[in-house]
């Protein structure tokens, strides 16, 4: 059995649910063959979030780690390549906290590349029938907070668990009235199934991946 | 027992699967309280899909009867309000059929608007959970060309019967690879449940619906 | 020497400017060869830019005219092809009026097409460098009011006079902050100068133009 | 005088123009106030592009170095925030060759930070009338590997120079016929004169510039 450890994040920006958090827990509870999945949730919080990050990783001893977040309006399983060294809120977070210009790490790289096969994960939601495509962005808000603060955990600490960060879109209930890419909890949890099922193998795809800009 | 026909499309543009079609066949299978649903596959051809939508009206006898289309890009079911007199086909249709700024109708009217309260079946969709909004373009394809033609045959035969057209967005399993919006049957068969049950109330909500362009 | 009438309208929605009305001036200024051009500004509120419509029609006897309006979002210059009998505010205008399923002319047809040849000053502004496209939805606002009112005039008083509807992007100033498409006046008066040359053709193009939804 | 030097590149993906080189060239002939701007053009070519840029640093002898690329999709100018260690080529570059998840510079770290001062050059451009917004992504294609080769050349060699990345969009005469944002040189180059003038300043703005994802 390969241990994992799903994070999501709990509500913010004014909403009442968050589809990671909804994911993480649809795979705790129906994790793939052969996998037994912690789920843990994160306050949408920079002075917290990773705490509890570090606190999920110290009890559940994974060998995997996927954080998820969520991107209102991208269409599809996004799996984050880069996390970067730079906290720039756009909006408080849920405890009012708006770092601006400020590393995630005093002193640390200026980016990680997630250590997941993400490849062959994008393949394998694909292959799973669910829309995936790589990110090279995962923007400057918690998500990012949290993605770069584990890879640095794992690098400085735990190098032999892979870890990376997956963005799932909104809930259809969560834009009823503004039209915005949406997928339901359970096309999420099917896709991200397929995802971890790749996450450990060990040669990623030689297979274009990149953007043009 | 209300009797409702709804239709789909079969796969066109070299997909193998149409959401439209789908969405209908799940509704005939567990149609909402009250009502009893009739689903009818319509050809992608311009020359034989208003032939089979009279057929299927013929057969079902109904009292409502809302034709389902694909949209892919569009994130929400989308109620039509608008049917034009116009066929201007961008691709060649199944049979290899491309009309040019031909009238759907010859002698008809410009456009017809559809006689379902579209709003109320808007805020129904969006009630149910399901992403949805008002549309005043079915394009210049098949789609237009039955709603059109629907509209026209109930206009000038069977004026008790209500009509309209719903866009419905692509299936997650034919965006894999390209990132587009898109919604699973379950969720889409969810969002017309509600619509059906909307379709029959006697009179429209006064809710701003329009757009600025 | 072709007269033509060009109208733009006021800024609305809390803007400073309206590009529909810079470039309409842009070309009365500077009109194609063989051509002399009227620009009227017309109020954006329902209730009074039909009259104002009427009133400089009356005073400029045009062969052609061409409405413009705003259309924040769109990246090219759009031709519309189908005015609709429909007014379904989704904002209030100017004089605080919020229409909602009310038609523009009591009794009048469902709509109207645009006697202009589309496909060729489609063609024609993007021979001169600039993007268009046609456009089957001219919004339910303010815009298609003046287009359906236009047409409407044309079609029961003027028949000899042609006319039409033109969406274009809005100016880069007004999107300063928010990432949305945006043509200075500069580009937006070239198109639309090839437009006008080639609105007094007297057979349009027998080109694909239409959309799948 | 400040001396500038500002690369653009060649066209590519069988485009005849690139709105970067146009843009370029403009300003090395109409310089800001106070500065001199060498204009340099790349070649789209991995292993070319480097090289080039080597060069035309040692011969301008430049303060402040600003690659410019094409993004078309992107409606504003975009400022650069990071350069990541990563070349993934989805198209071939105009020599044919197309690397895969290789390292732009063997060892070197994961990613560099502009150290221009990106939000007063987002503030100075948007005060110049043209929008512009911070990215966080240049893509892994040759934009993304100029801008990190520059980054690690200043870093390693000539920490004074100031150094950054600035995509802009493409030109109205590439987007004829598909809709999609476009600016004309004209109003990049405004844009850019006013960047270059901000490109200086000693201490960057304290404003939000971040991304939610």
């Amino acid at each position: 059995m390969t241990r994992v450890l799903l994070t999501g994040f709990e509500p913010f920006a004014g909403d009442s649910v968050n589809p990671s958090w909804a994911a993480a827990r649809a795979l705790a509870v129906d994790p793939p063959a052969g996998m037994s999945v912690t789920a843990a949730r994160l306050s949408c919080v920079f002075d917290r979030a990773v705490g509890e990050l570090r606190r999920a990783v110290e009890e559940s001893a994974p060998e995997v780690v996927v954080c998820l977040g969520q991107a209102t309006g991208r269409p599809d399983l996004t799996v984050e390549r880069v996390a970067i060294n730079l906290d720039d809120a756009r909006i408080p977070d849920n405890a009012g906290g708006q770092p601006l210009d400020r590393p995630v790490v005093e002193g640390g790289p200026a980016a990680y590349f997630a250590t997941l096969p993400v490849k062959a994960c994008v393949a394998a939601v694909r292959e799973s029938g669910v829309p995936a495509s790589l990110s090279h962005t995962a923007g400057t808000f918690v998500c990012n907070h949290v993605f770069y603060a584990l890879m640095h955990l794992l690098a400085t600490e735990l190098p032999t668990v892979r870890g990376g960060f997956v963005h799932v879109p909104a809930l259809p209930e969560q834009v009823l009235a503004q039209p915005a890419p949406a997928l339901p909890t359970a096309t999420v949890a099917h896709g991200l199934r397929a995802l971890l099922s790749a996450a450990t193998v060990a040669t990623d795809l030689r297979t274009p991946g990149g953007t043009l800009h």
